[in-house]
């Protein structure tokens, strides 16, 4: 393939790319004519060759030039490779960079003897320096000038697939698997590379293969007669400093009738796992880890022996640890056989509950992943009050960039200022600046490992993605885990230039639509934290009542008189407890909780005032009438932009925004309707409600 | 399989099997000693072969007698059976009995020469009358005075598998296809057998043995290399005077890629069609006919070729009229893709405004299958106004014994009072006794086809019907086809002694469990004939507002006011129209209304007063405290049974009583909850409401 969609943000031909000026170009073209690699034997180095390789396919199919690779100590013209350990202008370099780091440093750029020098840390840190560039280069940025150092503040950037072995995808929305194929690994694998590339040039480190929820075919994984197949596929990630990591199945000993126990405590079952990572990593030396899910949503797990999550992770752990190896181990874990009667289990409790006690049990080579709401990936909710509060247990933050309740990548919902509220927040843990990004990436309780994850939103779908702007949630998702203090518009920059460079009118529009369209998705869905109110199972399109009844621990609790769910400590489920001071009595308190969650904490009458002044019903009915409204914009603002973009990418664009124009106004009519019923209380403005 | 289960109604041994006297089981043994068939070469005919078979094996299996079988005319002891054709005692008998009836006469019973002698109009009359003799003999009745003459009510009595090739049964509930597997027909057929034979010993005599949704595989049924397949199923129905039939798929010329479209008027569609019966026939010469699901839920019809279903029905008739076959048009049809805001669009009236215009235009080989209801087979529905609308059209009525809506063979639900109240409800198309019972034989409008058909509730489990009980749906459906006079009590009566005869005890409460049934699952589901408050898609389990905000026609429109359908023609959708008086005057008055129906016509405040002088709310409460109590206790009735029949049925009942009663408590708390809230009125007597 080789489609608009499919280059992604990293085209190098087609109508959206950026035009360059003359002279840009002549600068441009000057430094790709060579490619100075300082010490040939670093080429042995998988990650560093594919740096130089990504250079001359960049020169080769951007600008049509055949660059000299050479060895060279001569300062000439050119892009220089080089790694710390093996420079000879900075003896502080490697201190400075770290593993992953690298420097960008421009020299007499213009003139003959202009270079660019990219320092990586290793052969990782050179890739993603060299990917810097070529981001630069494809952006038309001026690099005259370039002197940067940069290095990942998480240690872990993590990309999580959702994949089935039958090809399909749990809460997949973008076609089938690029992995499998009817419970076989797919012969070719191109696309599993061209992934790759993507991932490394926003800086992914790691990724899991395999759905968490592991099931029979994919427990095989682990076998030693699969393991030719799990090096095929880390050789790809490995030319892309991509760690390969496997979900696994904790009761793999008993599924794979090997033992008759998985009890972790157990040595047979100790022995067991550890001969697993021998094997494996005879293999795959650098194979990163396990991903568990472990006791959640009917998943095997360590309380079918008494044990809890501590002894089921860290017997995983010992057997990783000699190999360098570490296990991922989700904190998704609430009772989901729920009884809808019973108003005092509350399941946002459930994460916080089931891990504090256990911190500093977990070891060094453990780390817990923690979604970023207590809940799942509601377009709105509080950040988990889990994050930062184990200061002895190293924790990663989990979202989704698949949109599995975000409109399923056929709405528009650029996730990235989600993620950085939820990265901004404040913990309190150690006072003010204790931040969620400073607690994940393991600097505030000076943690060796942290980091983030995402779920994946690709799959083999000619855009990856399906809606075509939604590879912004991919390449934001990388930027943000290498660098949390990216803003949200920043990254929308960047990612536009390189998608939509040609044309200064569709970047211009697609910014506002990307900036726009979370708040637009939250104004015509569920109301004010409340969450939940989807078609059950699928989790697409509105359907008020549709877990109110269920046994998901997911309620609204509206009736006549009001809505929301009290979670207070005053008398509610208790849920505010979990949170440090202030936000403990900030959202305990009626009047000081924002609006924005006023539903997730309290039950409040339709009448009880907003901050912005407004009715919780007025609010309804205004968001539900402005949202619909909105979405017909955003289908009306890229109608206007036919012919400054590629067709293809075009035409899908536009059907995606038709059906969310359409699929809109039936949310907006649903939830207005249901609770014009339910309160009786009309529209002050007098729209039309059913 | 030869469970007891299996063997259903027609049981010769096991425990429940009906414990005989001496006398009686000496009376049957002299009985049974002698089979006379008065012209040998009647045994050509496969009825009559199978009626001879059949007494064999009843003696043998449960008398441990190996009859002789012989041509005589010597009056001597035995069971004597012959066809009124071939008759030498009474010229008139041809006449009286018609096709498929027959008499039963017994002569000196109890002495030497007492002989049973049953007279069919036909060989698969002389079936039908030794079936019948059977009953009596496993149920132990006395048959020493018996002299009667049956012939059917209905000239047809069909059964609709809904089964698909791959295995699957579309609202199957109990296992799997007993015809197809994994897009073949079974190798296999005996279980095909033994299911003919029970449809046989009820009266069944036709059956569709595909789908109505006819999906690739299916469509194929027709074409040529099916034939042998078809004949081989056919062979075993014929043996038990059953006819073929197939559902077929509309557009099949073009899904077949012969044609290019399948428009009925057309010269090519219409020779198609006819090549195709012409093939049919050859190979299979009593075969039935097609039964058709055209322009419905997605299925292709005339419609999108300008015509209309008349057009498409004859066009099909023609093509099978020259071989004797017929067209069943199934009058399903509405907008299945409705906007829920429009409120004057219903359903309820599709039906008959589609239909009721071509009264005249069908050929005389058409019948129309109209559902019993105007929706689609809920607990509670008024009986579909088309019926008996059509004088100058066949018409017959569809039922469906697969649970649906009903429990889903999980909940007990006998359905033959359902069918009654339909069978027995006036249409006043020709003034008072204008019963649907009578419109739909054919006998109201002189009409020469009509009857009655259901979907089926049986697959490959051990049971048939996946709850034991249920087996009395199939068993009574057939036997309301047969004579819809049959009360309901009688029919329960027949059912429990041949299948639990052996302990009077469970024939009482069984019986009982069977009337008390349906009033049960009405009490704790959808209240006053509103229906549709189930689960989308499964349609098992409660969701009040699961269908409401649909694209299905489906709608309770319940606010915090009131709930119901204004149905009204003063100023609702108009439906009401559509009967003929008094009830047109009847359901459109909110105070003459039939209590079990108000919600169905009429959109009234939760304070309304019902007819028993509870208000509506009240009613909801408390049928739905009544209804999970007695699901309670129909599990209790059940536990008292332990030992006084098979363990194996008692343990399957037992766990559906299970399932039903915890259920059930979920089904009322739900909706109780859901008006509570919406309505905010407490229940008068304060019971637990969450």
């Amino acid at each position: 393939m080789n489609g608009h969609g499919y280059q992604a943000w990293l085209q190098v031909e087609g109508l959206n790319r950026m035009e360059l000026s003359t002279e840009l170009k002549g600068c441009y073209e000057k430094l790709l004519s060579h490619i100075v690699i300082t010490d040939l034997t670093l080429t042995s180095h998988p990650a560093a060759a594919t740096a130089v390789d990504e250079l001359k396919k960049l020169a080769e199919a951007r600008f049509g030039i055949t660059p000299v690779v050479a060895s060279s100590a001569e300062l000439g013209a050119g892009i220089r490779l080089t790694v710390s350990d093996t420079s000879d202008f900075n003896p502080n370099e490697e201190a400075l960079l770290g593993e992953e780091g690298y420097r960008l440093s421009a020299t007499s750029i213009g003139q003959e003897t202009g270079r660019l020098t990219v320092t990586g840390g290793s052969p990782a840190g050179l890739l993603y320096g060299t990917f810097h560039v070529i981001r630069l280069l494809l952006a038309g940025e001026d690099v005259s000038m370039l002197q940067l150092v940069e290095r990942p503040a998480n240690p872990l950037r993590l990309m999580n697939q959702w994949d089935n072995a039958d090809g399909s995808i749990e809460r997949g929305y973008a076609g089938n698997s690029i992995f499998y194929e009817q419970g076989r690994i797919h012969a070719d694998l191109s696309r599993v590379r061209d992934y790759a590339r993507l991932l490394a040039s926003v800086g992914v480190n790691g990724i899991s293969i395999n759905n968490v929820n592991v099931h029979a075919v994919e427990t095989t994984f682990i076998q030693r007669h699969m393991m030719p197949e799990m090096a095929r596929i880390a050789a790809i990630f490995r030319a892309y400093a991509i760690k390969l990591y496997l979900s696994v199945n904790f009761a793999s000993p008993v599924e794979l009738g090997e033992l008759r126990t998985a009890d972790p405590l157990e040595n047979d079952v100790r022995n067991w796992w550890a001969a697993r990572a021998e094997e494996l990593y005879a293999m795959l030396p650098d194979f990163g880890g396990f991903l568990v899910k472990a006791d959640s949503e009917h998943r095997p797990g360590p309380f079918t022996y008494g044990r809890d999550h501590a002894d089921g992770a860290n017997m995983l752990a010992d057997a990783l640890a000699p190999h360098g190896g570490i296990v991922v181990w989700r904190c998704f874990v609430y009772n989901c056989t729920q009884d809808w009667r019973d108003r005092s289990t509350d399941r946002a409790k459930a994460a916080y509950d089931h891990f504090t006690p256990l911190d500093g049990r977990f070891r060094d080579n453990v780390v817990l992943q923690i979604k970023n709401g207590p809940m799942d990936f509601q377009v709105r909710e509080p950040v988990s009050p889990l994050l930062g509060a184990m200061p002895r247990t190293n924790q990663i933050i989990e979202f989704q960039a698949a949109q599995e309740y975000t409109g399923q990548q056929r709405h528009l919902c650029y996730l990235v200022p989600q993620w950085k509220e939820a990265l901004s927040f404040e913990t309190y843990a150690q006072g003010e600046g204790s931040t969620v990004s400073r607690a994940v990436s393991g600097q505030l309780h000076n943690r060796p490992l942290g980091g983030i994850a995402s779920v994946s939103n690709i799959g083999d779908d000619a855009f990856w993605t399906g809606h075509p702007l939604a590879q912004a949630n991919l390449y934001g998702y990388g930027r943000l885990a290498w660098n949390p203090q990216l803003t949200s518009e920043e990254i929308a920059d960047e990612w536009t230039k390189l998608t939509f460079g040609s044309s200064e009118q569709a970047r211009t529009v697609i910014h506002q639509m990307l900036m726009s369209s979370w708040p637009i998705y939250e104004s015509y869905t569920a109301p004010l934290g409340v969450g939940w109110m989807v078609t059950p199972h699928t989790h697409y399109g509105p359907d008020v009542d549709g877990y109110e009844y269920s046994r998901w621990g997911t309620y609204h609790f509206a009736d006549r008189s009001g809505i929301g769910v009290n979670r207070t400590t005053a008398n509610g489920t208790g849920y505010t407890a979990q949170y440090r001071e202030p936000h403990r009595s900030g959202y305990e308190s009626v009047t000081a909780c924002p609006d924005e969650l006023l539903l997730f904490f309290h039950h409040v009458p339709y009448e009880h005032r907003l901050h912005s002044g407004k009715t919780i019903i007025q609010h309804i009915y205004d968001t539900h009438f402005e949202g619909a409204e909105a979405a017909a914009q955003l289908l009306q603002a890229w109608t206007g932009l036919e012919g400054f973009i590629d067709s293809e990418t075009y035409a899908r664009v536009q059907s995606r925004h038709e059906e969310q124009a359409a699929h809109a106004t039936h949310w907006r009519d649903v939830i207005n309707t249901y609770f014009y019923r339910k309160s009786g209380i009309a529209d002050e403005r007098g729209r039309k409600i059913y």
